[in-house]
């Protein structure tokens, strides 16, 4: 159904940013690249010069010196709701109180109401633009979480949305079931319901479905606590769904460690996290997901411990958070460059935080987040001199050619 | 020469952005408005149900309920250089010292040599994807700055590199004369006879070709003295031409009390100001150029005093300050949500700061930065719901149709 033309071929001329690519054939400083791409898969990555003659024959495809990086992996957002918070976020600069805000409607309890409301078509058609413009940048999967619903039908509804959106777009699509992201206003003073509810009904049924390929909870004061966490760990693992975990955005709850116990693919946020959670996520191999774009809109201070993360090895990567109230970011892009600027972290720990390691906290490791022979042709084709620009230049989008499920989606 | 169709016509359906327009017949809440367009000047504003009789033959289109704005305005850029500091930047995260970066070529220097090393030709295609990247988000109109070359061959080359870009993709461009940005290294420990040669050589000659609308200087400890800030003003106000100044980023100079006396349009940067030094803004009419993208790179933590700007009623207009070193920012709206973000201006002022305000910096206030019959057709179609929704999304480029300099650049 795609309208997007082939890519098979042989992309030549390239570069290869470093550290992103795995070549058939080792590429010299300074050496063009060629890409072979066959049947919508990555068949051989090396020199230009030294293709080999099996592929002689196929297309030429000019990389005109290009900057070749795989596909961009979201690994965080929360995407699909009904309305926005701009007019929550214009009270709060004029001065509203929290209550102000509140009784005009605002808060999570706004996104929650207005994602109820909305059908199945209308929280896709919401979606669709959002979603097309962080494509534009070139991101080739993305994560999709539910959590605005907070109701068996409504989490259905957003990741039936979920699916849709990547079936329509030709992208990967990872969906992850939040039921535990906030307690719904019917179930105020009833937390502990509302667990069992998520765990013992939500949970089953959207599974049963083939909803959901990831559990995460938001295990803090203001949401759900340790043992409730554990809870909703235990019934993804009953059901051998993957699990992450929002934590340590707000205080250390000890949920990284609870998270690395359960095997979890990443603990997100971070910003408070012991030593203890960095090691038990190391020993477990949890990535790392950093938010920087929570942490600018709310003007947070308390940074993520990224020394002592880099110091232990656990591997960071670096995400939207999209979402209305916290992180309204459209940008991969952006997020790399406040990952360095605001937190410091190099340029290829921010370019790998936005592929190989996003790939990974997504149980994308093996087909996602680098350039490699074997896998489907996901890559980006960038009109930069050097890898560096890609976390550099602030707010803009330099991608030329992009390449999505074995499809020239943008560009030549 | 332009390939773009013509703008003329009845645009109707819109919404009109609070504040951003100046209606001929007051267009009420809720209710649709009409531009007409005629000649490639903006005719009539107000209700689409009171369009007068005499344009009910002109074509129709239809503007789908979108949000209409006047063409942003991008009051402050550097966008004409050699190079970029992306291996710089790169270098400052992995732990390099000021030395080591120093050592390898970077700073302000390398910008001035890559600068004077390339061609107007090569600057020219240099500078055109940083402008297409702004205009993309609908800016009409930009000032852009020479200082980069600090001789008077240089600086002519930056200046009419300028030039040409605002013709070549039809845009308002506003040269300014920045020679006093930076001691050359050929004058090293010669400031007064550097400042000389800038007064009674440079800006004498450069003005006769045309080349500067306005004059700025850089008045900081590391930069100009305000005894030799007054002699650049002074060597302006010979020639007529008006002056603003760089002033306040690390230290309070007394800079904006000398700007205001020579009657300056702007002063921008000014995280350091005091008191006086606003009321002297007042008393001048003089606007305060906000760069939020310059203080969040330097992760700069003194701001500036917006609530005494906003009590005493200096307007503020918020541009890129796009720049190698300080600020690679290449978008206008990214900027109004920094201006939000970390400088807690409300959402009209933000709008206001890329618009109205930004225009009166640039002496444009009668053509540029409001929908009002009798400018040129220069505005912005948005789809989105609010206006705040144009601060609010970070990283996300809503423009659907543009129009500038009476030619539809983008969209239907
Ligand atoms: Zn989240
Ligand atoms: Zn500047």
């Amino acid at each position: 159904m795609s309208i997007h033309p082939c890519a098979d071929g042989v992309w030549e001329g390239l570069r290869l940013a470093p550290g992103l690519a795995r070549a058939d054939v080792a590429v010299g400083a300074g050496e063009r690249a060629s890409l072979v791409v066959q049947g919508g898969v990555l068949r051989w990555v090396g020199p230009s010069a030294a293709l080999p003659a099996g592929y002689a024959r196929l297309a030429r495809r000019d990389g005109g010196g290009l900057l070749a990086t795989p596909g961009l992996v979201d690994c965080h957002t929360h995407l699909v709701y009904g309305g926005q918070r701009a007019n929550e976020f214009a009270m709060r600069l004029a001065g509203a109180s929290y209550e102000e805000v509140a009784r005009a409607g605002g808060g999570i309890v706004s996104s929650v109401r207005a994602t109820r409301e909305a059908s199945e078509d209308e929280l896709f058609a919401l979606a669709l633009p959002r979603l097309s413009a962080l494509l534009a940048e070139g991101v080739c999967a993305i994560e999709i979480k539910s959590g605005y619903g907070l109701t068996l039908e409504h989490e259905r509804k957003q990741l039936r949305v979920a699916r849709r959106l990547g079936q329509a777009l030709g992208v990967t699509v990872r969906t992850t079931f939040l039921g535990a992201h906030a307690l719904p206003p019917e179930y105020a003073g009833r937390s502990q319901d509302y667990t069992d509810a998520v765990c013992d009904e939500m949970l089953p049924a959207l599974a049963a479905e083939g909803l959901v390929d990831a559990v995460d909870a938001f295990c803090e004061r203001i949401a759900f606590t340790l043992a409730e966490t554990r809870q909703v760990f235990q019934a993804a693992q009953r059901l051998g769904i993957p699990v992450k975990l929002h934590a340590g955005q707000l205080s250390d709850m000890g949920g990284a460690q609870l998270a690395a116990r359960h095997g979890a693919l990443s603990c997100d946020h971070i910003e408070h996290l012991s030593q203890e959670g960095i090691d038990a996520m190391k020993a477990a191999g949890t990535v790392a997901v950093l938010l920087p774009g929570a942490y600018y809109t709310l003007r947070d201070t308390h940074l993520p411990p990224i020394a002592q993360l880099r110091a232990a090895g656990v591997p960071m990567a670096v995400s939207t958070d999209h979402n209305p109230g916290t992180s309204p970011a459209l940008s991969l892009l952006l997020m790399a460059n406040m990952a360095c600027t605001l937190f410091r972290l190099t340029v290829p720990e921010a370019l790998a935080g936005i592929t190989t390691h996003a790939a990974r906290a997504l149980g994308l490791s093996d087909t996602h987040g680098l350039i490699a022979a074997g896998r489907p042709a996901n890559f980006v084709l960038w009109s930069v001199g050097e890898a560096a620009e890609l976390a550099y230049w602030l707010g803009h989008n330099p991608a030329r050619t992009i390449v999505r499920q074995g499809r020239i989606v943008k560009g030549a």
